[in-house]
């Protein structure tokens, strides 16, 4: 098994790491969607986050098809293959045991292995939109319904989703965008310093993998307390009236389509004050999450051709005023 | 098994409440088109409906296959998953039984689930054409017939048939589009009082649903009568000739193609008067549905370019003056 | 089973009705093809006809596959359904008897079950042009011939092709045009009294299909006369010379590619005299059933922007003056 | 079995009848295509040919795939039937005995059935070009080379290929069309007198076909015989080194491609002094069928629009002058 | 087994002749492509050089999978049948075995067969690049490498490939042109002796084919002796360094792209030498290969649109100057 | 077997030779990508170096599938031939142990074989992209993953993936270019001196390729020894943090996406100074990769139409200035 480099050294992408918590924290947040260059680093985040999280408990991880197993194990990463066939995205008729014993059974496929975990799907802009659309329904209900080949399975799928892009080969349309709750941008670095940085912090654990995970051995530690303290105090988190106003009234203002944009701000702003230990949400909690919950709910307004990101943070400082 | 969030829970959007009611009162009137905005709630509003009607018998949900079954079952809701193949949808060789005791048996598809409830599909303007047709001959026939794979079946269908679909990811052929009995639109509201009333309703059902589902058993109930009561009067409700010479002039006055509209709007406008507790049609009830009945069946007038709801209720002004 | 609402109790649509009833006269006609606006009752006519003539032989009904049948069957009407396989359309081999027993044999489809009937499609344009060749290849010569998987099959597969479809919704080639005996226009009625009329039947027959039916039935028998009086005379019809010229001049005037046409018109005029209890065919009888047999034959001329139907009323007159 | 129209009772139509009994007569020939209006008798002159000729023996018709037969078997006649699988002309792997026995046998196909005969496709410009070509390669070479499913097979299979083709409906590649042997054009008849005789053939014909080929059986008689005589003295008919020269100079003078034009020249001027009686090629057999021998082989010429069956008469005017 | 018009009798066409025999000296000069005109005796000339050949050795012709064949048999002469499934041009499963013995075993294809002696593909350009490009690899490597259906067997295919294509139907790939050795253009002749002449051979051959092939045995047996002549010879041949430099000259002066061009006009010149019973290759014997192993590599050059064949032979003045 | 073409006799290309000696040093560096004209000796190049390198391991080389197997063997070379399915590919089911046994085995296929070895790909960009796209993963991960026909099965597989192609026939999209480790242009050598030499070495490796071999074995041993030596040095060769700082100025200064080119720059840099026997990499050893590092990673500047090398050489200049 690979090791993997550690999320506390990923150097600078802070609004990326910030999404990827606040999606551990709370799945129902509904998957991450990751715009941006090739080779900044996309896939080793996840993967890191993954490989940081504690192990849970066997019986939630993956899909178990009736044999019991006991124990702990690793937080499931399925990074999609491409060249994947359907069949075994949602799983199939195993076709062993029909050939064999002349039985109808259920093969799970990478959706139930990915339960309790994480689900990487990269360049998901050159995925068919009827398998992104499937893998979004199946993120948003929890739940993999598979209706194929006289099957008729159903079986838990909890899983976060995360998926990487470049919008210059190609945009997802809105409708698929809309179902991922947040999305994060993310640049080439092009400060001299940050790049030679990362330089050597790959040339680091390239050559010596074990020994660089010892040193940042305590960052990781610190990151994972944070998570579970985040997880154990969400559902007590309050989130006052004034707040939620001052949430509709951004997504108003704004013009973002539909509810659901203000229901993932509310639901983010909570995990981020769990996240950071606070009692109540703030405005400054709605403020931070607001371009990754909104960004990509916009309509393009034809005469007001100011990006995403700096229209959500205008009406946030007119909102404030 | 989720709790459903209750329907009169749900916040505005009082067209579409009204049609599914229609249509839960009479199935005849053939499915009800949701056009608009993502995020606002449809699929919520048909999976709410379905949970709040009371059980039937488990002879006539679903399709049984030679095993009688007793007792009550739940409404059939049967969500149409993206990927579904079509012998999932229709039914197909029950390939168990071919290759193990080498006999033609019929598997039952989801059409046959969906009998006695409610079949939604979740952006019908992605589907193949082939399909919504296919589903749309079966709804307005109450007939599955199956005609593939050496097969040849037929078995009660009797649903209602639910779309939903954003006008601007594509439209449905007009051919198409007349066969669905009513078309509602919906829209995310803009008022902030109604957005941060639905944030709340929605913050209180996610985190407690089985509280929320307490406060408004009450509404429930009331709604859950009123489609009792309308069901059992459809049948004595009358419908003057005057009533019917005005759905005729109206129908004429805006110009809707073929007799389609004019014999959802008698329907539709009985199954009103039935929900209403009134004994005879009146024009009014012809005014209300007509917008429903009717906007998805004019023909585009380019010298007009009106919308659609607008030409209705002026062809309706000017045949009250 | 469901009721048929009675061929009688059509309002209006006399072009279509006459054409249902000379093809049921004389099935050498070819088939029927009926253009118009959606929801103008179309398949209603087909399937009420059907309902009206006579119980056939069993024999004569359907393909019986070496398993004599005995007494008699009503005729049979099959509305190719969408989504019927080509297997199913022509026949195929029988998987269950290859798999099971090892032989090859043949299973019959549709073709074969309509034997003796009508065969109807909706939405003739919406079918891949193949499939509409090869039905029209049946229809015109009466017999099945498969050849495909390994079977060589020919079996009787008389019956009336009726198609419908809209021409906004993409033309039918003229190659397949042709091979339609006749062509009727179905229009939404525009009058306020015949529509009303239609709604007040619809809603009889919807509530009370039974005692509508017995409403009808003297009407019905009426008609059944008419057809059984008409098929015993058509082969003691004269169609005299002088006739046939007239018949000759017309398409000549015209400009009616082939001969199609002309022999098609003679013979939907005998047919046309045998149904009117005339002994011998006369003109009248030609230019009543020209526009059916001629419309949609006529090359487009684009100097003469002239509609089909009055192209051939006009070239009449000429011929009559 | 179908009665067939007489040969002998065809109207007109003297330059289609012309080819088929030349290609009856030296099947070298290499095949007929048929250009013109639907509904003008393509079908009907072909199938009244092949039931007109001399009955064969059984061992020379079709094939018979190791099962000896004995006696004599009618012309074959081979319609290629819409829809027929490129299995099914070829031949193919006998599914039912690579199933049961366990062995690879090979199931013979159309062109095996043609065999000795004549096969017949109606709109070939609707055919997909492999299959067209694969015809025209078995037709040209008389065999059948089976190169599929791990068979390797190769039979007799001489025919005449006749095709039927709309150009108004897209044309075949010059590739194509060159293989054909000959090429004629059909067209409506225009005469009054000829259309009104044609309608009274087929009238007698349709009510009763018996009656109908006794008044015409001493035709067919005269006809047969005619072919018979071409056929024995097809070897010994000279063709002096004059008219060879005649010949060449006619396909250089138009611009025929190749050098098949050339040799369909010489070979179809042989078969037609045979049909004639006569002894020695003469110039004029030349002229007679130089139209289609040549017709469909000359280049356009951009600069001269003139059709190409002007410009053969043309320059054979020229030469003659 | 038909008997081949002799190699020999050919009239004219002394390019395409050339070019068949140096690749029948040297079969590494990796194929010939024959453009021009249809008819004009492509496919006769290669199976006349292939009947001409002396036979082989039973244990080079073809692929014997494992039984061991004796004695000689003629050279294979494959012509690659339209409709050939790939998976009999390179070789594939032994369904028969795998059903029956439930072995893997290989079922040589086309290539297989054609090993020792020639491919014969007509039209070239409409057969799909892959198997195209397949066929040029094979013929380059003389091995056939078959990675499909789990089975991975590579076995000898050493053959001439030919290929005959019309450009006015479309053109090659350069990238497929270039692995062609040879092309040569073959004209449909303009004078008329030389059509009388041919068509006054084709005549006698095909009424006597024994009689015609009796009168150019003498012709056959001396064209046999120079291929074996130069067969023998071709080791030994000089090709003096000034030979090479005259060559590398030529190909930079007509832009030729890549060294294929220049390789293959080494290796045809020592061929053409050895034909010629020459010890050294002459700059006579490059200039006379020349345009058979430039012309398809040439760049288009947009300025100057000399055809090819003017271009390399001005080149060859230029350099002679 | 065949001989290969000795490495060190490959007549200039020095760029190509470089690139493939760098991958041969480390792995890492995730493929060479070839650009360039056909016929100028790529294939050629990539398997004489396969055919240099020392053998190795047999349990490193191909994948066992359970069976141990002892002793040296050559390094594999996999040419990845055209019509190679993508279940050959990636390896399958094992059909023949699928249908004899009945047990669900795994089948290596190409990418298992090409473990510790090379594999090239000829005209890459006619490839399908989610080939390409697989192919690439595989070569970055050194792990084949297979979700496929019920199948789950994950194997090493470590290659240097050589793709070639030319530009003029259509580009591989940025996304997949930026995967390739390394680029190089070959160009067809202009001088006539090389060019000669190129055909006399052709000459008498086609003649005599023992002979030749030997000629040139010691070049061999020295080029072999270099590769060794430089395997062995790489962990220790010394990147100074300057030289860093250099790699990143330059990446910024010529606007390489992301950073996987810097990543590789310094992978290249090291692997050239341990071939150049260096202990610690320079300024130079950037300067001399950068062209195949970088060139295919620059974005397209439009007001900047020069060339990506000439780019990279100018902020070379500039960075040294």
């Amino acid at each position: 098994m690979r090791v993997s480099f550690p999320f506390s050294a990923i150097v600078g992408q802070d609004d990326m790491k910030r999404a990827l918590l606040i999606a551990a924290v709370d799945a129902r947040i509904g998957g991450v969607m990751v715009f941006g260059d090739r080779g900044t680093g996309k896939s080793t985040a996840v993967r890191a986050l993954a490989a940081l999280l504690p192990s849970i408990s066997a019986t939630d991880a993956g899909y178990q098809d009736g044999t019991p197993r006991k124990g702990k194990v690793p937080v499931p990463f399925v990074d999609l293959p491409l060249g994947a066939t359907e069949d075994r995205v949602v799983g199939a008729l195993d076709l062993e045991r029909a050939l064999g014993a002349g039985v109808k059974a259920f093969e799970p496929g990478l959706l139930a292995r990915a339960n309790g975990g994480f689900l990487y799907i990269d360049e998901v802009n050159l995925l068919e939109d009827h398998i992104v659309d499937l893998l979004l329904d199946v993120a948003a209900s929890g739940e993999n319904v598979v209706e194929r080949e006289g099957l008729s399975v159903r079986h838990p799928a909890r899983f976060v989703l995360i998926g990487s892009g470049n919008p210059e080969e190609g945009e997802l349309r809105p409708q698929l965008l809309d179902r991922f709750g947040l999305s994060v941008e993310v640049r080439t670095p092009q400060e001299l310093a940050q790049r030679v940085e990362i330089l050597k912090r790959c040339d680091a654990f390239e050559r010596e993998p074990d020994a660089f995970g010892a040193v940042w051995a305590r960052h990781e530690r610190r990151t994972l307390k944070t998570i579970a303290r985040g997880r154990a105090a969400l559902a007590d988190v309050e989130l006052p009236e004034a707040v939620l106003i001052f949430a509709s009234r951004l997504c108003i203002a704004v013009g973002a389509d539909g509810l659901r944009g203000e229901l993932t701000l509310m639901r983010a702003a909570r995990a981020l004050a769990a996240l950071d230990g606070a009692a109540v949400v703030t405005q400054q909690h709605i403020a931070t999450v607001a371009p990754m919950a909104l960004r990509h709910r916009l309509r393009r307004n034809v005469l007001d051709e100011t990006g995403s990101t700096v229209r959500i943070e205008r009406a946030l400082e007119e909102l404030a005023a």
